[in-house]
């Protein structure tokens, strides 16, 4: 709080490395490339995965827990999967430590503590998951079998940010069997349609629902769909994705049930992930020079009340409405803080309040208790009116919505206006230096396209969406036929 | 559930691993020492999450989530904590994995991708979090410090039990830092009495709370708070400890603060943590040969309704009472299912209810409806009657109290009637070998004495009772004066 914010016009980068770590959101650590993830920035998690969480088990799936670690001939099973992934991971090679010999109280690794096997952090859990699900499909009976668990997972990123891109983070992977192709490819769409309900009314961020192109496709699925969103830099943010597997686990591991003929057959499979990263995708679309901008379902409290005294008996009276307060709001199932420290000034509270970016601030001193008001401000808008009392709870109930609406909209507005159609290449290109954001061109389906545009304009296949209407026209780059327009970004 | 379980009487291990597969709570991985926590034996682990997790709110704590690797010279800094844990860890050496020139289709740990620094998977978190509380606490208005993190950790056993004792396990593990030595004194101690208050009132087990030995202390603690069960065998379970740290852990990190008088000082911490070990306890202290037995309030599915029908029209009659039954247990927030599989008998369903300790079963055929009565199975008496509809729902909702209540009645009358006090060498022997359970002795104070005692007998001091009152005696073994008794078992 000490220093100002710099500004997204001087440096998105340095803004956002800012913000996370002022807004006590995130750190980085004494390991490279791990986070610290600090109280407030865990709590708006946890907001996360409640949400998340309920949706799941709405859909009718379970928790579990698999292992932290896969040995590397489970790796080396389904090989499209440890192309994709084994490469750049944590591996464990050894189980012991001993006093250091040379160094005294140093430790070392025990050198004949050396394991049979290594062992790879996971990345993901496909492997040690289809692994176990051979033991626990037999029959029809048990399909389909819908998993998900909440897990730490490491990938040995080289170029890490806080909550982007982190060597650890957090995530949930469902990993779901079933009977039929069609089943599971309805799993599939059916869980990346949870993720863009949930990033949507939750997040207030607007998201594409899309498929992945083959090159951006997940190792060792035949299908990918998945939800992008735009940032305010006009950076595009894979923000879930939700993975049809096909066979190719089953196969890799030898799952196989027997149908209701007793026929055997390799069981359909699919996988879907949302992580930490989403806490990147939320800073980047709602917050401002100011530091953060909480949509109000989930912010860890909705509203905080500062009090402005002179003296304890000023206090005191204060308190006492403001119990009333806390007690109306939380009948309402508002959450509210009652930031009454006496040992920061009421100046740092609001300063601290509106960096953390809690959507409502209601401050109340001597006069207002006279006058039987507070004042209330807005963090998303900044703007600030007097209240009276009795009219407080049902404003705040209202401008809760109000500001969850707010936000989701501008963000809308936003995105709407940074998706460009275009059909030349140098259009394209214009386009990706100027005013950014997404760019909706004709693509002609191949590889090499796709690579020839990435090197020259660094622009990706966000995906092809699944509401794109079915238009003929030619590829922006080569010139071919295309059948329907991709939407084209640089990208987190 | 196609073979019976083997009896305690048979073999009480064999029992309790027998019933942790079957009953669907874990079973082991292709990763030594590593289980997977299936889905039913995770949402018994969610629900003590959950209400944990309310209570370490509700008594001002945080969360937030720290790395899960250690650099080895971060362990190093606190020596005694290097030495009670740093030796069997699991060890990250390398980042990358490479094709296998040698073998085709194989991968290798890449010799280049070498770590500069090996790092440990955590086993506990102290030295990863001193070291970042460095750069959070500078002056007495950063203090208390009350941090919580859920977390896997893991420690390279070498003879692994299915919760009891796993290379990897969940946890929680708080960590504080307090401005003096008394208030984290209270702290630790408040934190064993929530524990104590959660596994007597919620998972319905007694607990013994008291003070380690200095030699079962751990590691860096000053002072090691626990609370300890017994289980059905006679052998005691250390439930949760709750360490008292001193400064030790800020002079290992160098984490100052500056008091209100401006002078620095280092501050005192605690720590402590539960585990998915709990789990073992859990099953260990009310189950029986029929399988699990769950206390209500632990219990995924409190009420399980099973129909009995030999046609559609029987079965829509049946489900449309049922849907009654269910609206109105939940209003009373009992949960409830409604197995109406169609690819199962009832006698399956009746099975797998009984073994997986659903509290109670409620059966419903034709011949009920024409009644207006139902079938009330109770799990843990496995006693049935027939109870009139209009009289179901306050039946039930009695039962969940009677039920919880006479679970954690039945395992204290056990405890009690096994913690003999004992005053020879010869007694003390007799009843481990015999009746086994808690014996209760003098002790002379010396590691001596107490090493002496489990190498001739395996008991240990599970704890000093707190509530234990003084009383002048000789020590069991050596003779030697004592000021009051502990509590020797062996232990799990």
């Amino acid at each position: 709080m000490s220093k100002k914010l710099t500004s997204r016009a001087e440096g998105y980068s340095k803004w956002y490395n800012e913000l996370v770590v002022k807004a006590g959101l995130a750190e980085n650590s004494a390991v490279r490339g791990c986070m610290v993830i600090k109280p407030y920035g865990y709590a708006i998690w946890e907001k996360m995965q409640a949400e998340l969480d309920r949706m799941f088990k709405e859909t009718g799936h379970e928790n579990a827990y698999f292992p932290l670690f896969v040995p590397k001939s489970l790796f080396e099973a389904e090989e499209k999967n440890a192309e994709g992934f084994a490469k750049e991971c944590a591996i464990v090679t050894h189980y012991r430590l001993q006093n250091d010999p040379d160094k005294p109280g140093k430790l070392r690794v025990d050198p004949e503590a050396k394991l049979e096997e290594e062992l790879i952090v996971r990345p993901t859990s496909e492997a040690i998951i289809w692994n176990t699900y051979r033991g626990w499909i037999q029959s029809y009976r048990d399909l389909p079998l819908l998993i998900n668990q909440w897990a730490n997972v490491v990938r040995w990123e080289m170029r890490t940010r806080l909550f982007l891109r982190t060597a650890e983070f957090l995530w949930q992977e469902g990993h779901t069997a079933h009977a039929t192709k069609a089943e599971a490819i309805a799993e599939a769409k059916l869980m990346n349609n949870v993720y863009a309900t949930f990033v949507e009314n939750f997040m207030a961020i607007p998201v594409v629902q899309g498929v992945k192109t083959e090159s951006e496709r997940f190792a060792g699925a035949d299908e990918t769909f998945c939800i992008e969103a735009l940032m305010q830099d006009g950076k595009a943010l894979q923000a879930g994705t939700s993975h049809f597997l096909g066979q190719n686990f089953a196969k890799a591991f030898d799952v196989k049930f027997a149908n209701k003929e007793g026929k055997q057959d390799y069981v359909w499979a699919t996988s879907w992930g949302v992580s930490t990263r989403l806490m990147g995708a939320l800073i980047m679309t709602h917050s401002d020079d100011h530091g953060l901008v909480l949509p109000p379902n989930l912010a860890p409290n909705q509203v905080v009340i500062i009090p402005i005294y002179k003296n304890e008996e000023q206090l005191n009276a204060i308190t006492e409405v403001v119990n009333g307060i806390m007690k109306d709001l939380r009948a309402k199932n508002i959450s509210v803080k009652f930031d009454n420290r006496d040992t920061f000034r009421p100046g740092a509270k609001f300063a601290q309040h509106e960096l953390q970016g809690v959507p409502l601030r209601i401050a109340i001193g001597a006069r207002d208790l006279e006058n039987g008001t507070v004042e209330l401000a807005r963090r998303d808008t900044l703007t600030k009116e007097v209240v009276a009392l009795d009219a407080l709870i049902d404003k705040v109930e209202g401008l809760m919505t109000e500001i969850q609406d707010s936000l989701f909209k501008k963000a809308l507005d936003f995105r709407n206006t940074h998706i460009t159609e275009v059909d030349t290449f140098e259009e394209f290109k214009t386009i990706l230096e100027t005013k950014t954001g997404f760019v909706s061109a004709h693509w002609d389906g191949t590889n090499e396209t796709e690579e020839k545009i990435k090197e020259l304009t660094k622009a990706t296949i966000r995906c092809i969406p699944l509401e794109m209407k079915a238009e003929e026209g030619v590829c922006v780059y080569s010139g071919n036929p295309s059948k329907s327009r991709v939407l084209f970004a640089k990208a987190y």
